[in-house]
This record gives structure tokens, C-alpha cells and sequence, in this order.
């Protein structure tokens, strides 16, 4: 009943909006590429029958209809992407809700719960900190306020912003909690592509420390300034990129450690730089190991500090625990992915997503399909179609049990 | 004869145009500070009775005549600066030849030779990449087309911003030969103020040696990726800076070695960065030893290329092999320094000149004052009036002699 090439057709329209060079997109957050793909998928929702809440953060939730009121089993995920992102990451999630709404409604079945697809506002968190920002509101575990107030990379907030494109809802927040959040999407990572299997049954998500490091030195001229004076801002984020990296083969088993953005100030050939500005993303499936990942950077640290004179500050910009998903909602994606004859394995999530927001509100789960490579946040970004549409069919299933089909 | 507080106030004045928070200055090479900068000066050259001729690169020059025709004495310096500059830097140069000029204006002495005060365009190379740009082209090192085509870190060429400031003149270049040129700068590096000295006479110019490193990887999700499966550009970037150090500190001798700018991209915090793009400024007064420097720079790069799997690209932005000033220049400046009572000290500069660029058309040699405690390429640029006076009186007397006073 789900339609393959119905999905593909809206996963290549969206990705028209914000597209880049290789196929890929960017919509960051709230900006004019993201106004216009909400401004498209909003007409879709409408279009096929759903109810269109937009909530204070901008969160969208379309909602049909059951044939009891109440909560409603939720499903979605975001369509902001990455200045480099593919086409899939979030998007997918949201349009095949969306191809689940339209089987149904070609079926003329009505749920005996209300379903909604949603879409939520920052997930990526690149242009505004932390990232599932809109998930958290609505699940109550960020203050809008705050979320309200933060910065983007560009200077402007997210309040200016969501007023700017139109999307400061009169939806409540924290948001209605659902009978049950299924999110589907795309691995991103090599593990289903390498196995050959069809869909991952994530049973957890690992945990996310990201920190900005601000250093501190001396400019100056780097002719006349022997070695020996220096406070070199730069050397010393230098020097940290490459601990984070040592940091993570030291702890080995799930660590992943990042530095993916720099920045030297004022960023000249022949100036010692006076400031340079980091962002470390350190990941870790166990808490205490992601704890012992953020000692380490913070040693190393006090050592550059100490070798260079530097002075160095850090902020947090998103620490989330690991999540574990309720073990039936796992369960039961399991056996429906197989009823379907498909191949299935369990996983954890290597990448954050607005599920382990959900986790803490009600019964929670995530389905993965593979990614080719495992290529992520990037234009090279691929699933296959056969893929795209078996995971919509797992979800179609799961979907229709969860609200009474 | 000269006036130090008159010197002092043009130095003040000059400071206001492109000035930053501290008392620095901005002025960029032929941005909107800099032409409002050079208006000033051409205004004030007029003002002291010089004939200004404006070249096809933006070099002016202010010529006083003499009791004879034929090529004059020359001195001057540039009055663009880096991003975080102070407010003598070049400019001090600059203003002491104007000083020069008013004071055999005010003893209304006629020397036999044309005196000139000249400021070269894009001395710093922060925005256009050669530094020493225009008095390269004014030697005839530098061929002109090549220059104009000198595209800027934000965009523009040099030859559209020459056009568009209103800065693209007639004289042709190469330009004139002087009968000598005579550089007074500021000395940028610690070596006078500690030692206590006010007068360094500069015997050479270290060499120097600019690359641009472009480094590809692969963009891939910071939680998805394994560390074993990266094309980090970012990770390459930064275990090169530390490479960068580590190559000085094992060269040591004047050896000076600086990462002063970075970029990465998409520059995102849960991005492994696709591509980074480094300036490596390597500089030595041994020649020998420069290119040692650059091979160990090359060898580090293939190293990082074996390990990371990135693709790395190098272009060479500036390379000027050491300079050694006429001999004779140089004691001329010692014996008129000694006979005004100032101590003096023989010494290479560290950072490139104008000067080093004249050195291979005419008898050249530099003077410098002290700058306290070495800093420069920073707003906190500091050097005591009574050294900016002395330097001046040096150069007066300097001048006069070659001129025929
Ligand atoms: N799924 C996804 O790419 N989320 C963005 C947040 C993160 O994991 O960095
Ligand atoms: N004097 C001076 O700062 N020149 C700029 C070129 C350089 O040495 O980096």
C-alpha cells in the first residue's frame, strides 16, 4: 500500500529547496531555504487532510483524525539539514510519514487513535545550539525561553528568526504528549550497508557532549616573534585537534571524537593569531566512558593552557545522556520488519535525533534503513529506493498497530 | 629640526582612519579605510608642496624637487595594514619622510638631488597574497598583470580594487630608479627594546616563504563515523600546525614558523570537515636553512597524506630569499646615529619590507626604532615618541647627505 515512487518524488521535490552542488541540500535552520521547505511540506499536509499545528519553537504537527479523540501515536522527524547535507537525513522520516498518511487515506482506513507527523525545528543544531532543539521543547526537557535566546553561528536567534520566516506558532509548548514516537530514517552510519541487512531496530542512541573551546593568546607578527614568546591562540587549537583525535583511539570501543569547526581570529597569514574558537563533538554509547571522554579533553586542555600561556574557556552546547528505547516499541518493530520478510539487526543511534527527546515523554523507537557508505551529512548522501520503501512499509505497519488500524 | 609632536599628530591623525577598539587600525589593502587613508596622505603631500604621481599598481610617490634634475632620493614605506594592526607600522615610515620634507620646508633648504616619499601598496599581503606586492612591481620583480590578477581572501582582485578606489594611476611601472632608498620602521620584534638600544641598522631581510595547503577529505557525520573509516580534513589541518611548531623548534636558529590562517568546510560542529585550507609562513635569514624548513614542511604534508588518506594541494603565495642591504648603506646610517648620540645595534628584520624589494634597483638600507616588548601585528603596537623622534632625526640627516643637503 505504501507508494515507492510517490515517496521518491516528494524526497526529489523538498530536495530541490536549498539545493547544492551534488545533489545534496542546505536548509539550516530558520533560514530562507528552510522557511520555503516548511512552506511546502505545511502544503502537503494540508493537502492530504492533516490538521496544521505549528507550535511556539516552529515545531510543525499535522494530525488525522482517529475515531476517538485523544493523543495521537506521533511519527516524524526534522527537514533542516546541514550546510553540506544530503537529501534524506530527516526528511526521509517526514515524508514517508507523510506517504503513510496517503496510503491510508487511498485505503480509506480511518485509525481508531489520532496519527500525527510532525517535523521539528533544529534538529541539526549547526546554525543554533544545541541541536533537537525543537524536540526538546516539546518534550519539555529544554525552556523555551532559552531555546528562544540562542545565537546562531550568523548572529541572529532563533526567536528573531522564527518570527522573520513566520513560524513563531500559537501551539503550546511543551507539546500534547503521544500515545507512542516512532522516527524513521536513515542510518548515516556503514553498519546496515556493510551487513547487508534491511533495517536496524535501534534500541538505544548514544550519548552527545559537544563543547565550544575559546583560546586565548597574543597577536603578532609571525616574523619577529621567536618561538619562545609566542601565545599562540592557533598552535594551541592545533595542538587540541589533535588530542580530541588521540583522545578517541585511547578510549576505542563506541568514542567518536570531533573538531568540524575553527575559527582564528583575525585569521591572517602573518599574524600570530590572538583567538582561535572550536567546536568538539565527543559521542559515547556509555555514560561513564562519555564522562572519561570529557575528563581527558578537559586534562588536555590545562596542559595546552599551561604549555602555551594560553588562557582557555569552555562552554557546554549540548550534553545528552544516552537513551535507551522501551524494549516493546524495539520488539515490535522486529517483528513487523520480519512479518515483512525483511532482514533486521539491532543497533544504537551514532547520530542524535528528536526520538531520544520523545524517549522521556512516551513508549519511543526508531527504525534505520542503510545508507549507502555510510555517508552522512554530506551530498553524497544515499539509500537505496528499495530501501526507502521498506522502511516506509515497517513504519506504514508498526504505525497502524500502535493506533488501532 | 624635526618636529616630533608635528610627526606625532600626522601619526595620530592617520591612526583615525580604519581605527579598532585598543587604538589599533584596519586598513586592508585597497579596501574603503585604506583609500580614505591614502586621501589623507596625498592631501598632506600636496599640502608640503610634492609633486604626487600615483602608478598603475597604486604606488605613490611625493617628489620635492632639487637644485638638480634626475632621479631622486627615496623614502617611504606603506600605509596599509593587517587586520588587527597598530598605528606605526609603515605608516611611521611614511610620516617621518613627510616630516623630513617639512623640515627642510621650514630651514628652506633645496637639496641637490630630488628627494621622494613614497607609500607602496600591499606591503602586509594579508588580503592579496604576494606582501611587498606594489614595491615588488616598482623594482620590476613583479610583472604587473600578475598582480592585478591577485585575487583577495574576500573576493575581489587587486586590479578591481585598485579601479574601484581610484588608485589605478599613470606613471608606469617599474618605476624610476632612486639614487638610494632609505627605509625607517618600527622594528616589530623585541630585540632593541630589550637590549635597550634606539637604533637598529638593518643589515638583511630574513627570507620568506608563504603556502597556501588545500587538504581534502570526505564530509561525514561526526556521531556515524567510525574514527578507523575518516578522510578528516580537519584532523589533518591540525596534526599539521603541530607539525608546524615541531618544525621550528627542531630547525631553531632564527627559524620562525606560524599557522596564522585556517578555514574549514563546511566548518559545522557534527561535520567531519571535507576540506581544510591552511597559510604556512615559514621564514629563516639562511637560505640553506629556509629550504630545509620548506622540505620538512613538504615531508610532514606526505606523511599526513599516508595517514589520513586526504588529498593535500600546496601553492606558494610569496617566497623572497634573505636580502642583504648595501654595506655602505648601512654605515652610513650607523655613523649619522652615533654622531646624534643614540646607541645602535647591527641586526637582520624579521618581517619583509618595502626596502628588501629596492634593495635589487638601488643602494638600499633600513633604520628601526624599538617597538616595546616586540609586539606588533596587534593594536598594542607601541613605540615611545622620543625613539620616533630619533628615527626621524636619523633619517633626516641620512637623507641629506645622499641628497646633497
Ligand atoms: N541525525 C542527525 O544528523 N542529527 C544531528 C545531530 C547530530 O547527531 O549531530
Ligand atoms: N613589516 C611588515 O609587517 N610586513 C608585512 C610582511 C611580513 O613580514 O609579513
Amino acid at each position: 500500500r505504501i507508494d515507492g515512487e510517490r515517496l521518491a518524488r516528494r524526497i526529489a521535490r523538498l530536495a530541490e529547496v536549498g539545493a547544492i552542488e551534488g545533489g545534496g541540500c542546505a536548509r539550516l535552520a530558520l533560514g530562507d531555504a528552510d522557511r520555503a521547505g516548511r512552506d511546502l511540506v505545511c502544503g502537503w499536509m494540508r493537502e492530504l487532510g492533516l490538521d496544521v499545528r505549528v507550535d511556539a519553537i516552529g515545531n510543525v504537527v499535522g494530525v488525522r483524525a482517529g475515531r476517538v479523540d485523544g493523543a495521537p501515536v506521533m511519527t516524524g522527524s526534522h527537514i533542516d539539514t546541514v550546510g553540506t547535507g544530503g537529501r534524506y537525513d530527516g526528511n526521509y522520516g517526514v515524508l514517508a510519514g507523510l506517504e503513510v498518511v496517503a496510503a491510508l487515506n487511498d485505503a480509506g482506513v480511518r485509525t481508531e487513535h489520532p496519527l500525527a507527523v510532525a517535523f521539528f525545528t533544529n534538529e541539526e543544531g549547526v546554525r543554533f545550539a544545541p541541536d533537537m532543539m525543537g524536540s526538546q521543547v516539546y518534550a519539555g526537557s529544554l525552556a523555551l525561553g532559552e531555546a528562544l535566546a540562542a545565537r546562531g553561528i550568523d548572529g541572529p536567534t532563533v526567536g528573531e528568526e522564527l518570527a522573520r520566516i513566520g513560524y513563531a506558532g500559537a501551539a503550546p509548548v511543551p507539546g500534547p504528549v503521544p500515545r507512542a514516537f516512532v522516527e524513521l530514517h536513515i542510518e548515516q552510519g556503514p553498519v546496515l550497508d556493510r551487513e547487508g541487512v534491511d533495517i536496524g531496530v535501534v534500541e538505544s542512541v548514544q550519548g552527545i557532549s559537544w563543547t565550544e573551546v575559546d583560546i586565548r593568546g597574543t597577536a603578532n607578527h609571525a616574523g619577529t616573534t621567536p618561538m619562545a614568546l609566542r601565545r599562540d591562540a592557533g598552535w594551541a587549537a592545533g595542538a587540541l585537534i589533535a588530542c580530541v583525535r588521540e583522545l578517541a583511539l585511547e578510549l576505542g570501543g563506541s568514542q567518536v571524537a570531533t573538531v568540524g569547526r575553527i575559527e582564528f581570529f583575525p585569521n591572517l597569514i602573518n599574524v600570530v593569531p590572538r583567538q582561535a574558537r572550536l567546536g568538539v563533538d565527543l559521542r559515547n554509547t556509555d555514560e561513564a566512558q562519555l564522562q572519561l571522554a570529557e575528563a581527558r579533553l578537559a586534562a588536555h586542555l590545562e596542559n595546552l593552557r599551561a604549555a602555551e600561556g594560553v588562557d582557555i574557556a569552555t562552554r557546554s552546547l549540548a550534553r545528552f545522556a544516552p537513551v535507551r528505547f522501551a524494549p516493546e516499541m524495539a520488539a515490535r518493530i522486529e517483528r513487523h520488519a520480519r512479518a515483512l520478510g525483511l532482514s533486521t539487526r539491532r543497533m544504537p543511534s551514532g547520530a542524535g535525533h528528536d526520538a531520544q527527546m520523545l524517549a522521556a515523554v512516551c513508549p519511543t523507537a526508531m527504525i534505520f534503513v542503510p545508507s549507502v557508505e555510510g555517508i552522512s551529512h554530506n551530498v553524497r548522501e544515499f539509500t537505496h529506493p528499495h530501501h526507502l520503501e521498506a522502511g516506509a512499509r515497517v513504519l506504514l505497519t508498526v504505525l497502524c498497530e500502535l493506533a488501532g488500524g
